[in-house]
């Protein structure tokens, strides 16, 4: 199971109460922020999501809105005694940055930060629980998306089955594994009939900023939950372009070629006060669509 | 007049729904911004300080809990279309970091930045209206107080007296200054019957992050209002001084001392989540002080 809090929704200049760009996506285990505007760990403070629980930032590009409160977290995390390390994965300039600022507060933080610079698409890290790669999204600037894969969980042990047929328990992990197992007398016992199946492995992708790109539709082919931006409404696709953003019909078409379950947008340009259009204009296309509201959290 | 409005007030990690350190000084036609903390401008947004009246930034030092918000400030004036002026004055240090995070965004601000860095004590800044200086205070690290002294008003003209005497409008200038007017019949009229005397200039000295340090009496000597952090309460003054932070009582002993009317003091440890004890405790040895409770304004 995957839940992805939503801590900011807004491009460029926050408005309307709106944050910019921050998602925090969990696990039961771990907590994988990705983008970190300005104001962050304020709505991490907020929405309590435990900043000890994060181990690996992902930021997708070098727009302020993306990535100005990481350094505040970075340090509220040394302030409060963190000694874990920290994985972040983002275009080679932010080291500099990071180190620049560190430097003229004369901070040396108490944890290790290990930077891993994007270059090249796929694989980008892999804890116990998941598969990470980052791909290529069309912006201004050098642009990141990144695909969050669950590692497929292996069958469980039924607790009353495998004492009632007597299995040993050095034999539990072959059947996690899916074997069968034969009892001394020879007799074979179907793996379905001592174990769970686990729950499906679930994916999240999540875009960035980006232009509409159809080169999309086969990196996020078929995920669970696809966060595509809408900066504009659809009336603005000219602008949309210029910009290199997306327009709410252009996600939506990105979600449907890819079939993908369900659609998350966000990234809503300041002009709009009221995001209702952004929703009725995506769903008339794609209609398993949702807003990324600020607060809400996905279950995947 | 001067009105001071404090935007955040905390120290290091905000907590409690307390933001880092901002504050804005406004007179009838200019807002001065002193420090910057991470989410200023969604501060200014919730107490309705207009970005375009900004044309002077004071940042004392380079800990991020005093500028973490600048650069998200700087990129939104430029997406608002500013084009007029900005003027920075801060640690050297300072100009680096946002050239480096602009390059790293590809981004052209549409408006002129004019960086001072500060070096010595004295002038720095001399607009209309104010005269602005900068004083050292003792921190870990490089680290300024300001002086903000407005200029002393011209007598303003009383518009039914001119009249009546039948001064001619070429002599309100003269008039203004303090002079007499002289009728063509060799008449003296005084300067105080057909004038009226202006507000007293005032004055404001913000103290940044410091050590308890008996240098600062002179340098605040009388101000009308004085800004001294209060970090800990006094039974922490151990801890404050192996920090280069003060206490209640430190603040207290100063103010007292320099003889300035008020004292506001701020910048509250996030071990603290109640107040009280702070204004409880400076109270005891200078009266006339204040909390630096954000969204507060303060006419001095």
């Amino acid at each position: 199971m995957l839940a992805l809090t939503i801590l900011g929704n807004n491009s460029a200049i926050p408005a309307y109460g709106r944050n910019p760009t921050a998602q925090v996506l969990q696990t039961l285990d771990e907590a994988y922020l990705i983008d970190c505007g300005e104001g962050t760990q304020q709505q991490m403070t907020k929405y309590k999501i435990k900043r000890s629980r994060i181990n690996n930032i992902f930021i997708s590009h070098l727009h302020g809105d993306h990535y100005f409160g990481l350094i505040g977290l970075l340090t509220s995390m040394g302030l409060l005694g963190r000694s874990s390390d920290l994985h972040i994965y983002a275009p080679a300039l932010l080291e500099n940055i990071i180190q620049l600022q560190l430097d003229a507060a004369s901070t040396i933080l108490p944890y290790a930060i290990y930077f891993h610079a994007l270059d090249k698409e796929g694989p980008i890290a892999n804890d116990k629980k998941m598969w990470i790669e980052c791909f290529r999204v069309k912006h201004r600037i050098d642009c990141w998306g990144f695909l969050f894969r669950e590692k497929k969980n292996p069958r469980s042990i039924d607790p009353v089955k495998v004492k009632a047929y007597e299995v040993p328990a050095a034999y539990y992990e072959a059947l996690q594994k899916g074997e069968d197992y034969t009892t001394k007398k020879g007799t074979i016992i179907r793996n379905e009939e001592v174990t769970v199946a686990a729950a499906a492995a679930k994916t999240y992708a999540y875009c960035a900023d980006t232009i509409y790109d159809e080169t999309l539709v086969e990196k996020v082919k078929a995920v669970d939950l696809l966060y595509h931006e809408t900066t504009y409404l659809q009336d603005l696709h000219e602008r949309a372009a210029a910009r290199f953003h997306s327009t709410t019909a252009q996600a939506a078409e990105i979600a449907k070629r890819a079939g993908v379950k369900k659609l998350l947008i966000g990234h809503f340009s300041s002009k709009y006060e009221l995001l209702d259009d952004f929703l009725t204009e995506t769903c008339a296309i794609f209609p398993p669509t949702e807003l990324a509201t600020e607060g809400s959290c996905f279950i995947v």
